[in-house]
């Protein structure tokens, strides 16, 4: 095999969220009959249960309507919409952002996260990745060619703080990563890193001289009024060498319109602009239009939307917490629950499919967020309650037939 | 200079069409006063005098309306969509698609040719690229870090073919290039290969192992009812080599939906599929609905568009023909056209920002598309007939003042 063909052998789709309907039949160690319910997709949201912001058709309708101005800008986004969001995002972010320099849009958050990582990893470059965190991290970095450090994240150990490894990082620091990159909250536990970690990070980053790639992307959807710390507010962490991570696709409900935004260094934009010009020249010119409705949400609905995945969360988690051998966190912030089953009999890849078959259930398997969650599964809860809370129902009785 | 950073200086965008707008005032060489007209910007397509197909924006909400099914799709695009794209461009490029496993639905034909290029080109691969051809295929081979082998055409030479080199191109083959990717019509001069031009590289691609990227991006705008000839239509060259890479942005104007396809090798569509769940996911959602008009568009809309094109080349071509220092080839396809000025005394960079402040007209420097086109440059002539004659005519006076 030559060295693309190996390369892209290692990048695997076929366990990633959505991709299901493409895996192939096979024999699976079916336990019992089927436990009879509906479908439900826990791998991303369901945008049918929680529809997209009021208005943002329209704002498409009326860019689509502008004609050429809309449809050919700048590959970084149109200037009055990067003004705009400038304004919203310094005001959530709590620092000032630059539109002219400091600011690019993005087909979704992972045309964001793509062309950060493109634009600061080069091959043999060293790049610290939590574990758990988000698949497309680890797939990006093997992508360039940079080579993982992970840096463990023990997210059970305390409430209150995010439980990563201080000591690793800043371990992996010293023996020269260049990039650190991690989702806040975190992806799959839905943890929120304490003002103290961000604010060691920051230093730890400072002081060894390494980038760093925040992704906020579930930043505005917070529970239970918990306290959530912009890393580029603390002023620990030279801003040249800070990217932040923000898109509109999961509270919400965007997705569908793939929209995303990277703020932070100068230098480190205009590289990702470059970038862009040659993966896809912009995002899409009609659908930049409906920026203009994130941060002008009509009034009380964030507020609304966020207390309503609250309620799903606490319903689901009362399910998991009582059932047995599964332990799972209380997530914080953002729409993802990652239990781990205890004594599980089956890898969590071939669980997930005996799951899907046997519940009409499908969730993302945790060897996704890192390779040792080989018992662990997410879900994204932001779905029709009733039909979620079924689901996990379903869930834990599978769950039962396949415990040691 | 760090390598990440070499490789960004390179990677420029301040003469790509559109960036315009990010070029620092400086000092020019202004001979005479400015003569005055309407800002025509010839850098790409006017969507609002040609626009989108009609119906484009119906299909888009009715895919918001749809729901969830429509933002999720998966990344390789919506199964019942392909279906229908499948027979669609089987049918016009003559050869079969498998919906399933030989087409990818695109952020715009420029995410099928990032995701193309991604896919065959690994670190030191020699790529060969027409010159002239269109200006991200060398950058796509930099962002990859292969090497570009640049074969001549003499598009000047002989009417009814490009012109390719083919001595130079077998010998390229020879010397162990393992891609070639073009451009037919070709962008910029709007040759299209003659059928024995298009059997002969077919030929040579298959007696020396080498993968082939055709970009037929204006293959459905083509003038004086000339043959256009598919190469995957010759049963010549191995089907597992061959992409092609074709999508609605230009003749139909659907340019700010960003929609794309690449169709062709099972492999390689698994390949760009992988990398497309690493970039952005995916084509947008709701934005792939209005894959529907495509092919569909309403009864002789296509031919009389073509045929608008043709009358505004036939204007502008005469105006060229006409001035002093010209030397031009008539556009076969596609919408550009590709002058070059005699005894020029300013480099071409330089000429089209005197151009823009003297004439309000903007055009793309021919070095975009191959280093030595240092007096030529670029319009797409999809404008106001009206405004492109004018501005046209102002172009004409700018350059006799800039003839030695």
């Amino acid at each position: 095999m030559n060295a693309i063909a190996e390369k892209f052998a290692k990048l695997g789709v076929d366990h990633a969220p959505g991709q299901e309907v493409r895996q192939k039949e096979e024999e699976l160690p079916l336990i019992g009959n089927p436990v009879e319910g509906s479908l439900v997709d826990f791998s991303h949201g369901d945008v049918d249960a929680f529809a997209p912001v009021p208005g943002a058709l329209k704002l498409y309708v009326d860019g689509v309507n502008a004609g050429g101005c809309q449809a050919y800008t700048e590959y970084r986004g149109k200037k009055r919409i990067r003004e705009e969001l400038a304004v919203s995002l310094a005001n959530f972010t709590k620092a000032p952002i630059d539109a002219d320099s400091e600011l690019i849009l993005t087909p979704g958050t992972q045309g964001a996260l793509f062309l950060a990582m493109g634009a600061v990893v080069a091959p043999g470059d060293k790049v610290a990745i939590v574990e758990p965190d988000y698949f497309a991290n680890r797939k990006l970095v093997e992508f360039f060619e940079g080579r993982i450090v992970p840096i463990r994240m023990d997210y059970m150990a305390e409430m209150d703080k995010a439980g990563l490894d201080m000591g690793q990082l800043e371990k992996a620091f010293q023996d020269g990563v260049k990039v650190f990159e991690f989702s806040n909250p975190n992806n799959p536990t839905g943890v929120i890193y304490s003002e103290e970690e961000i604010r060691e990070i920051a230093a730890l980053a400072e002081k060894y001289g390494v980038t760093v790639i925040v992704d906020e992307l579930y930043s505005r959807q917070v529970f239970d009024h918990r306290t959530y710390t912009h890393l580029r507010a603390q002023n620990i962490l030279d801003p040249d060498r800070l990217l932040t991570i923000l898109g509109p696709s999961k509270t919400e409900s965007l997705s569908g319109y793939r929209l995303g935004t990277a703020f932070g260094s100068a230098a480190l934009i205009t590289r990702m602009e470059k970038l862009q010009a040659i993966v896809s020249l912009r995002c899409a010119g009609y659908n930049q239009k409906v920026f203009e409705t994130w941060f002008h949400e009509p009034e009380g609905w964030m507020e609304a939307r966020v207390l309503a995945h609250q309620n799903i969360r606490d319903d689901l988690m009362k399910l998991f917490c009582e059932a047995d051998g599964i332990s799972v966190r209380m997530p914080e912030g953002g729409s993802y629950i990652f239990p781990c089953v205890e004594d599980l009999k089956l890898d969590i890849r071939v669980f997930t499919k005996v799951l899907r078959k046997l519940a009409n259930v499908i969730v993302t398997p945790g060897t996704e967020f890192g390779p040792q969650y080989t018992n662990c599964f997410r879900l994204n809860f932001s779905q029709d309650p009733e039909a979620a809370h079924a689901a996990v129902e379903r869930t834990i009785e599978i769950i039962k037939r396949y415990r040691v």
